[in-house]
């Protein structure tokens, strides 16, 4: 396939990586060129501007940090609105509002063109081994054609709705869900620790009986062993996809208070410890109100 | 080993049915003898009073509602620390509170007899499958003794400290991370489901993607499903448990707004539905105040 | 003085008819002219666009509904930026964002134009009597200016800081003090009147003793009284407000877990009982929530 | 009337003080009997037990710290019970649990005593300028007895009902609301602090306007001065009496999440700045968490 990659970062990177591998014609566009050097190698061609990647491309592939940096490359006279012939397909994988998502949605539409959102579960490790989880909303047909770029990225792709924003909406409550097993973990390890039970032993039980996934093993060692530098996913991106979904709450007019409280946890991190540590540390800020050094 | 079982109800019954299948020798003891029968055909024996059961026991083992009763049957004339001789053993398999633990650890303690607290995960047909598993606290030697027992009741033991009460608090911890999760997920389901995703779409990407364990399975099964009558395990119980490890922590000033959350959702639950209803229709409570019917 | 009056409603209406009493000469404009048939024959005059109106203006005030309808008056080809004179000031009385105020403070300021910000604590009867309160932020020399418009107006104004978007976050705080307050009164009645003691007793000491202020009293009353429409203050406007504040406190990285609890009552306040329902029926969800019918 | 005043602390001390210049005949008792010497030297009467006391009075006036000292001199041999003739009374004033009041009213009536709960607001300062607010409930006849007491010692008193333990629930509730305003002025001056509004401008705004009354002036003030040591009342006490109002709302099913999240800041601050600072510091928790020194 005609592929325009959009975005070359600690994802894109080594998404676009394996999408040459899997055989696929590939011109790139990053905002800092030098980034797409090792790509070219590989047989991608550099292009001027998102339009002109987009110009020959069936479809065009986005990994960028947030909405502004999506619209940026999408709208605009040197975007992806402007570049895509009709009847091509944007597939945005970035984590992205809920409006962002149906604005764009509706940009495309406007020309003729498809739109589809799937974001991923995973980080670079698993971006570099092909072992993302997709997670996709759009029209049935425009999902389909997609279909060959999911396999080649993820290990396994859902698709949720027909509506391209609902993909953000899975994706940011997934996100909400481990900073909720984490605020979990953390406040059962800090009470059972004053009681004399080290963190270690109170993980080890948890996964070892009813809480026996990566989730809960991966975010509970981080617990464990306070180790929060370098992050892997930094508190500040945290912050915003929980005020995300929450925007996507409020518009809908659902109570959510644990997501209030994971919100408030992540905000007091930034302001305690700066934007950049691991976001997992929120389970430090449930020790550090209890007192703990 | 001679072993005094106090405690016959939907957990006790077939606990103690595999310990007699194991080959140990029972004494019995019930509240309400009438549930003894099948114990008796099987080959234990009813006792008249705890006290009675424990007369001849290497070790008791109680099985009980809470505090209250496990106090009962413990304390005063009749009970196990004025039944059992010195050098025997009272193993507590409820769950309880931290300060009742104490207590009855230190009871025993003064008659030289040994006290573990060992409360279990799982409901009755894991009971009755011998899959239980235990986590277990108390002195080194004691809880060695207890082996041979863990292995005819459970598929898995752990020792979490040598303070009996040490296993009180990882059990009512992993009673919150149970109800966390529900409120997580509920919260999720919800805004996604104004959304226009569903319910079952949902729970098949976070458990096929990050929250891959039966926690999640199973509690995200009964949301989707709306079924919460007969319950599994009741919700004031749930709430019940959530007070004693709110009460712990409270004991060493640790703050815990996410405990907090689901002790307000289950008073809630227990005020406008009942007691008997199970403890997972907590999720509900999050749907009902969004306002959907 | 000359002033261009924009935003005619339920309190603007009455605001400008206190100017004309006051002596200024007024230039009126609003979105359904014929509400302006009454300051008219008071001696207004009716300007077919904001920028007519704010043309001749040593001033222009505006009272609007929300950050829209403030924005779709000052910016664009008829807008007050348009049609003010260099030198001149806007004094905007609205209940609006910080982001808000701060874009129109900058697009202003770009034409040598003043802003301040000014919006008031008081309903339609407190405009009607000039009783507002009235809390200003801005530059010094443009809130000496227009000191003689809030004599007219209000029975005492505050100068809270020469950023105009300051009394905007004061104004959003008041707001939120009173539907803490509402909140605490509620969860205080709901308890003490499961134990026997009706809402006007709890009242009447809590009134009597230590809290009292008009804000108690008069939200007590609603909650003895459960009577929530019509609405003094529609819960829909009272969510937008909790948002707006919430948004700031998100800039600025500080935890609110109050206000995150309010919101999450004015979510479901709105999804269960509609948009324009009272706002202080939020003590009514506190009921429902423990069951109360 | 014939007085026995049991608890001459910074509260009961000046309490029996004005008793004695009312014109009544006290025999006191206090645990430390050397804090009874000014009292002796105006005029009572020291007794050696809390029977002794009680022999002859009318009424036995309690004012103690918590639950435990006042059942300590109520219950056992030496106790008010036991020295109170039948028809007597017992006029309980402490802050004390709804559990409690409500068995020591039950220990009471079995000997025909009556039992009235009275407990009041009001610092050391209010106590000895007779100026507290006296909160009571029990059988109307009973009050009208304690009537003389009341007007002696405070400005103003209230009936609640006729179940004693009525008054503790609303002087628990009255404390609870105090904490409330502190939480919502910590979190609203925090918010306008980072945007550049000063601490004591806010609290000019809002006691200037919506929130005229001493509680959010003086406990204002204490927020703008960050003035915390010695305490006025200690945050050890503020947590208990929250505790005994979240075991009130436990037992009545009434979710309360305001009253958790007060909770949880008297739990951190206890354990990071230790019980004897003061509970309006519970507002200092409030920035510290959003990273302010």
């Amino acid at each position: 396939m005609d592929i325009a990659f959009i975005g070359l970062g600690g994802m894109g990177g080594p998404m676009a990586r394996n999408l040459v591998a899997a055989g696929h014609r590939l011109q790139v566009w990053n905002r800092s060129p030098e980034r797409a050097a090792a790509l070219v190698e590989a047989g991608a061609t550099l292009a001027a501007t998102p339009a002109a990647a987009a110009a020959a491309a069936d479809c065009a592939v986005t990994m960028l940090a947030d909405d502004a940096a999506l619209e940026a490359v999408t709208l605009g006279s040197d975007g992806l609105v402007a570049g895509l012939r009709a009847g091509a397909l944007h597939v945005s994988m970035s984590t992205i509002s809920v409006a962002c998502a149906d604005g764009l949605a509706a940009a495309h539409a406007a020309q003729d063109q498809g739109f589809v959102s799937a974001p991923v579960f995973g980080r670079p490790d698993a971006a570099a081994q092909a072992a993302l989880f997709i997670v996709a909303a759009g029209a049935a047909a425009d999902i389909d054609r997609c279909q060959p770029l999911f396999d080649a990225l993820g290990r396994r792709s859902f698709v949720v709705g027909d509506t391209p924003s609902q993909a953000n909406i899975v994706k940011l409550s997934g996100n909400f869900m481990i900073m909720a097993a984490v605020e979990a973990m953390a406040e059962a390890m800090t009470i059972a620790g004053r009681h004399g039970v080290d963190r270690e032993t109170m993980l080890g039980v948890m996964t070892g009986t009813l809480f026996d996934s990566p989730i809960y093993r991966n975010y509970g060692a981080m617990l464990v062993n306070d180790r929060f530098r370098p992050a892997g996913f930094a508190a500040e991106l945290g912050l915003k996809d929980m005020r995300l979904l929450d925007s996507a709450a409020e518009n809908v007019r659902v109570p959510a208070p644990l997501l209030g409280i994971v919100r408030d946890r992540l905000r007091g991190l930034v302001a305690q410890h700066g934007a950049d540590i691991d976001w997992a540390a929120l389970g430090k800020m449930v020790r550090d109100s209890a007192g703990e050094i």
